[in-house]
C-alpha cells in the first residue's frame, strides 16, 4: 500500500463531467490498494471570471492583494466541495478541506505566497479511517489568518507540499499533455516522450519555458525527495516520473542518456553595449540601473577586454527590450561607451541533460550540428547540465529539429539512424 | 458617534454596480461620523448557481451538509471581497472577513446552523483604527473547523449577533421594501408601512409569512436588545425601527396602536377526524403519528365532548396535505373514530398587536367585520397578541381589506375614515 497525493488542474475539473472522471481515476488509485490525497485546481474558467470581477470592483488591474487572494481562493474552495460529492456519490468515502482548514500556513506575500508548513494531523486521521482526502491547491493562510495564494499553477506546489508533508510515496501532477517530452511536439513532430527525467533536468526544462510543471514545484519536490510524476487526465498511460538522478541511472537504460531535452524560449531579446571601460565593478554599473527597473537579465556575456575597453551583451525578455535599450542608452554617455544596440528577433536554445556532465564533447556536436545547418550563434552561455545558444528567430524550428535527431531524441525510427551515424 | 452594523442582501449586491451603491451608503453612515459593520450576502443568483452545480455533483436534491455548506459560503466570500475593493476604490479604509476569521462559532447542524459565539475582538480593532469592516453574512465554524451556514436568510442572523456582540446601537437591515408594513400592499393597496413595531409584533408577522425579516434574527435582536431597522437599499427613507415596547410607546403615539398588521398565509390546509374517544391521551395518540412523520401542525381545535366522543381539527401546510390525511385515515380505524376529511382551500388570516393586550373587543370586532362581508370562520385561535381565523381562500383578500380598514390601519385618507366611525 502506498500513499499518493494526485493533483488535478483546472481542465481537468472544468465541468461536472470532468469532476467525475478525476473520480473513477481517484477511486481506482484507492481500489488499488493506495492511500490517496486529491489537490485541485479551481474549475476552468473561474479564475478568470473572478479575476473579471476583482477588476470590475477595483477599476484597476491590480486589486487589494489581501482581497484578490480571498475572492480567488473560493474557486478551488468550489471544486473540493464538488468532487467530495462526486466521491460519495460513487461510493467512496472522503473528506474535503481548504488550505486553511488544514493550516497549509504561508508568508503573507499575498498572491505569490511560499508555503511555510503544513499540518498533516487531520490528513493523517482521515486517511488512516479510509477516506480519501479532498485538499484545495493554490491557497494557503498566513499567520493572521488572512487567506493567502501561491500564485498561479500553485496547485502544483500544494500538491508536492502535501507529498512531502505527508512522506508519499508518489506525488502525480495530472494535466494536459501525457508526460514530458523530449521537446516540443508542434515544433519537432519526432519528439518523444520521456520515462523518466531527474529533478535537475526537469528544473532546467520548466524554466526555460516548458509549461507542465510549475517550477517553484519541481524545487519543492528535489529538496523534499518526493518522486514526481506527470500524466495526463484524460489518457492512460506511465507519463514521466522525475526522479534523483540515482534512482532513473538505476531503473534506466545501461548508458545515461546524454541529452534529455531541448529547451527553447522565443521570449528572448539581447541587447549590446560596446566600448565601456573595462575596470572593477564595470558590469554593476551597467546592469544596475536595468536590476533597479524590476528588469530581470538572462544570459551575460562579456567579451575580452581589448584596448582596456570591454563589450556586454545580455538577454532580457521580449517585454522589456524597450525599456532596457532605453536605461542604456541613457548609462552609454555616463560611462562614455561607444555604442549600445540590440536585437529582438532572437530564440534561445537549450540542450539539457545530466549525462554531460560526463560526457565530452556535447557543446561541440551541437555547434557542429547548427553549423552544418548555417545557423550562426550569437551567444552561448552553459551551465553544469545545460548549454544555451541564442539564434535568430527564424532559425528556430530547424535548429531544434537538427539538435533533437543529432542528439538521438527522435522516437524509434530517428533513433536507429543516430545510432547508426552519429552517436559519439 | 454611533456604532451600526448594516446588512445588505443578495439583490443588494447583485452586481458590481449594486456594489456601488451599497459602499456609498456605506462610507456616507461613516461620513456622519459613525462606526460601521457591513454585513453581505452572495450576490443575487449565485447561491442559485451553486446549489445547482452541488445538484448535478450529488445527483440528489440533498448533497452532502458539510460540503454544500463549504460550497455555498464562497458566495459570501465572493462578495465581501469585491466590496471591500470598492470601498477603497471610493476611498474608504476597509477590511473584510469571513465567518471564520471572526470567529463566528456555531454547532455543527450544517444548513442551519446557531450561532454560539463571536469573537468581535479583531473587528474593535479595526473599528478603532477607523476602517469600515465588512463580514461574509450566512457563515460560520464549528468546534472542528468545519465550514457551516446557517439557512437561507442567515445573513439577518448574522449582522443582529455581529451586532449583539460589539453592543451596536443599531442593526440595519436593507432589503428590497422600504419597511415592514400594515399588511401585504399587493393585497391591500391601502396598506402603509409603519414606523415603528415591536420585537414581539414582528415576530408573529415574520412567523406568519411575511418574508421581510428572517425570524430567527427577530428573535436575536429581541434576546439582546439590538435596535432593529427595515429600510430599503433603492430608495431613501427612514424604514420601520423595531423596538422593546416600552420604546415603541415612549417615542410613538400618545396611545398604543391596537393593531400593528395583518398577516396572512396561503400554505394552510385542515384535517379534521371526527367521534374518536374523549379520554386521556387522545390528542397525543392522533398528533403522535403526524409529528413522527415530521409534519408541523399549527392551529389545533378540539371541540367540547359529546357522549364522550369528541372532533379534533388541525392545519398543516399545503405540502403536507396528502400525507397528513393519509396518515389519519390510517389512525382512524384503531382510534374507531368516525369519519375523517380535510380542506386544503383555506387561508390563515391573522391581527398582531401589542395593543390587544389591555384592549378588549378585538376578538368581537374582527368576527363581527368578517361576518358583515358573510364570510365564515372555520376556526380560531388567539394567543397574547394575536387573533388567527381560518376562512375559505376565495375569501383572501376580501376579508384582508374589511379588516385593515376596519382596524385603523388604511393610509391618512383611510384613517380618517376610520377616526370618524369605526374607532372603539
Amino acid at each position: 500500500m502506498a500513499l499518493i497525493v494526485q493533483k488535478f488542474g483546472g481542465s481537468s475539473v472544468g465541468s461536472i463531467e470532468r469532476i467525475e472522471n478525476v473520480a473513477r481515476k481517484v477511486i481506482a488509485t484507492q481500489q488499488a490498494g493506495h492511500e490517496v490525497v486529491v489537490v485541485v485546481s479551481a474549475m476552468k474558467g473561474e479564475t478568470d471570471r473572478l479575476t473579471d470581477l476583482a477588476h470590475a470592483a477595483a477599476q484597476s488591474n491590480s486589486p487589494r492583494p489581501r482581497e484578490l487572494d480571498l475572492l480567488l481562493s473560493t474557486g478551488e474552495t468550489v471544486t473540493i466541495a464538488l468532487l467530495t460529492m462526486v466521491l460519495e456519490r460513487l461510493g467512496a468515502g472522503a473528506r474535503c478541506y481548504t488550505g486553511a482548514q488544514v493550516n497549509i500556513l504561508t508568508d503573507s506575500a499575498f498572491s505569490k505566497a511560499r508555503i511555510q508548513d503544513i499540518d498533516a494531523e487531520v490528513i493523517r486521521d482521515d486517511l488512516s479511517s479510509g477516506r480519501i482526502v479532498v485538499v484545495a491547491g493554490f491557497q494557503g493562510v498566513d499567520e493572521n489568518g488572512s487567506i493567502t495564494t501561491l500564485g498561479r499553477g500553485g496547485s502544483d506546489t500544494t500538491a508536492v507540499a502535501l507529498a512531502a508533508a505527508l512522506g508519499a510515496d508518489e506525488c502525480q501532477i495530472y494535466t494536459d499533455v501525457d508526460g514530458v517530452y523530449t521537446t516540443d511536439p508542434r515544433v519537432v513532430p519526432t519528439a518523444r516522450r520521456l520515462d523518466r527525467i531527474t529533478f535537475e533536468e526537469m528544473l532546467e526544462l520548466a524554466s526555460l519555458g516548458s509549461k507542465v510543471l510549475q517550477i517553484r514545484a519541481v524545487e519543492f519536490a528535489g529538496k523534499y525527495q518526493v518522486p514526481l510524476r506527470v500524466l495526463s487526465s484524460f489518457e492512460d498511460g506511465p507519463g514521466t516520473l522525475i526522479t534523483m538522478e540515482g534512482d532513473a541511472m538505476q531503473q534506466g537504460s545501461m548508458e545515461e542518456p546524454l541529452i534529455a531535452g531541448i529547451a527553447f524560449s522565443r521570449d528572448e531579446s539581447k541587447v549590446t553595449i560596446l566600448g565601456v571601460p573595462d575596470t572593477p565593478g564595470i558590469a554593476a554599473q551597467i546592469l544596475g540601473p536595468v536590476a533597479s527597473a524590476n528588469i530581470e537579465v538572462d544570459m551575460i556575456v562579456q567579451n575580452i577586454s581589448n584596448d582596456g575597453l570591454t563589450d556586454f551583451t545580455f538577454t532580457v525578455h521580449k517585454r522589456d527590450y524597450d525599456r532596457t535599450l532605453e536605461i542604456l542608452k541613457d548609462r552609454a554617455q555616463t560611462l562614455g561607451a561607444r555604442e549600445v544596440f540590440g536585437d529582438s528577433d532572437i530564440v534561445k536554445l537549450s540542450l539539457v541533460g545530466v549525462g554531460m556532465r560526463s560526457h565530452a564533447g556535447v557543446a561541440s556536436r551541437m555547434f557542429d550540428t547548427l553549423a552544418a545547418e548555417g545557423i550562426n550563434i550569437q551567444m552561448i552561455s552553459t551551465s553544469e547540465i545545460k548549454i544555451s545558444v541564442v539564434i535568430a528567430e527564424k532559425y528556430l524550428e530547424l535548429g531544434t529539429r537538427a539538435l533533437h535527431k543529432a542528439f538521438d531524441l527522435d522516437e524509434a525510427s530517428g533513433k536507429t539512424v543516430a545510432v547508426e551515424g552519429e552517436n559519439t
